[in-house]
């Protein structure tokens, strides 16, 4: 976690303690009604991290109502939204109250917004997305946090999922279980996400000895791409017992394809997606292991941060959040629940 | 459409002439750069709909910013997000500045954030969710506009799809395309919309001398329960050359089922879903024909009728608006671009 390490926050305080952020303030603040237990293992999860109960932590729930600006530079939806009730999460309902803006890709519309937020007389902005990929910082005279995507200027505060971690644990898992030659079917290569995910599987391959069964295949982010990918895969005489796939619509694309052609998830080819998205993991047959970006954890980091910020105590820099991997029976034999149709 | 063609909106002028909400607004009072065809042709439908630009109207784009605070009772997501966008586009950025709050189905949670709304003062409130049935008014002394879900006050102004006409153009389809075996696979029989869809499908249905192919079945608003539909349906012998699917996951998992013990879609069933949902429709095999409640249009229309109300032109009443249905390749034979993999 990087930076994270140097500059412990309340988030981490709450991560190491198995409790929301909202609890871990109260926690420290001793505000609130909480079991002693809870309170007892933050306080020594702030111990062990060295944390200080700065002033932003001491504010949070100081009473203080704070207007936060919540700007997504593209589309609200499936990335955004995790992203906007963590952030919401973070503080607990009224204690910040989000404006939300959405900018649609559109830098005039985004400049039209910022204006809005700022006459508003907002405390602070988070800026979210759908792409990780680093966007042009917003300049304003108020605290800024990026979450899920990140500014250019390293000296911004942006709260970003560790996609190259959650990459290699999705190798790691394939190898453990004894797959030695994966196949990666990903989004567009030039797609930030597509290329690092990408990198990081060929990478953690070659630590091990290993190299990807063919070459990565790039294409859309879709279900379509993931059953003309099998038929690519096929048609090259690709030998693989394995297929870690960008995004879990790819996955449930790639799953219906090798059923339909006789190959079985997971006894003749596992499989991993990325996205832990339950639309897509649950309706895959078998269901979807994948790749769990936390994006709600995402939010309440960024919020925190944020709050911090706004408190004198910025964050500065590029804050990687880990991601995990959540098992399922598509890449495990035994069949659970949510494989019985 | 009931009530709207007795108080024709700004949102029904801009439907008949094709343009946005906006752009209906500022041909009306003259701002903007319009090319003048528009600015004609949304004069004429002003006409033929006896549109009075009313306070509201003339308003809408005065240069005063209106702050709204939009509530959903439950968690913000696929159903509250597009018609939050169409509620920001109906004036365009920065017209409307929109405060999110998430009730998340709690309603303690709900209180704090109108109280929170109306310690901001906010011009008005947007009430959405998840769900299209009524729901206890919120009584606050500020206009109030319910979009998707209604409120049980028949004086509250709220704007929901016509979930009956939706469900009739489906069957109405299906008939069109000589089926007259339609099986009803659909959500939770406690669940409002499952409950409307069903009796507008029975109701259909009997008035062309038929009924439904075997009992309707309910269940999950799933991909499984659709799988597991098929099998029931398989097992009980009923004889269907069609099944019209309370959402586009069910009709997902029926497509899917169908195809493992080899009846073809469409040439064997043809199959129908509701929602449009492009994540659904197009991962389909076929591609699934969908009945769309047009999300956006109903956020516009809220929005619009919500500033006219604040401008003193209440639109008080459940406002349906038109459902329509977007054929694709489940029921229809020749195969279009979306089939090819």
């Amino acid at each position: 976690m990087g930076k994270l390490e140097r500059h412990a926050t309340i988030a981490d305080v709450a991560a190491l303690a198995g409790v929301s952020v909202g609890t871990a303030s109260k926690a420290l603040n001793g505000r609130g009604s909480l079991r002693e237990e809870t309170r007892m293992r933050v306080r020594e999860a702030a111990r062990q991290l060295s944390f200080e109960v700065n002033a932003g932590a001491r504010n949070l729930h100081s009473g203080r109502t704070y207007t936060v600006g919540m700007i997504t530079t593209d589309t609200i939806g499936r990335f955004s939204i995790p992203v906007l009730m963590g952030a919401e999460d973070a503080l607990g309902a009224g204690q910040m109250s989000v404006f939300l803006c959405d900018g649609r890709d559109d830098p005039i519309r985004e400049q039209y917004h910022v204006k809005t937020l700022l006459s508003r007389r907002v405390d602070g902005i988070i800026v979210t997305g759908r792409r990780t990929q680093a966007r042009a910082p917003i300049s304003v005279g108020l605290p800024v946090v990026y979450a899920f995507i990140s500014s250019t200027d390293p000296d911004d505060c942006s709260v970003v999922p560790d996609e190259t971690g959650g990459a290699r644990k999705a190798v790691e898992h394939l190898m453990a279980i004894g797959r030695t030659r994966i196949a990666h079917v990903t989004g567009p290569e030039h797609h930030h996400s597509a290329r690092v995910r990408a990198q990081a599987v060929a990478d953690r391959l070659a630590e091990a000895g290993l190299s990807v069964a063919g070459p990565p295949l790039f294409g859309a982010w879709s279900e379509i791409w993931g059953r003309q990918a099998v038929g690519m895969l096929l048609a090259g005489g690709t030998s693989f017992d394995a297929v870690f796939c960008g995004s879990d619509q790819i996955a449930r694309g790639v799953a219906d394809a090798l059923r339909a052609v006789g190959r079985r998830v997971p006894e003749d080819v596992a499989l991993v997606g990325f996205d832990n998205w339950d639309v897509m993991t649950r309706g895959c047959q078998p269901p979807l292991t994948s790749v769990d970006m936390n994006l709600e954890g995402l939010g309440r980091t960024a919020a925190e941060m944020l709050l911090a910020a706004i408190n004198g105590t910025p964050s500065p820099g590029r804050h990687a959040r880990p991601c995990h991997l959540v098992v399922r029976e598509s890449s495990t034999v035994p069949l659970g629940p949510e494989a019985r149709v």
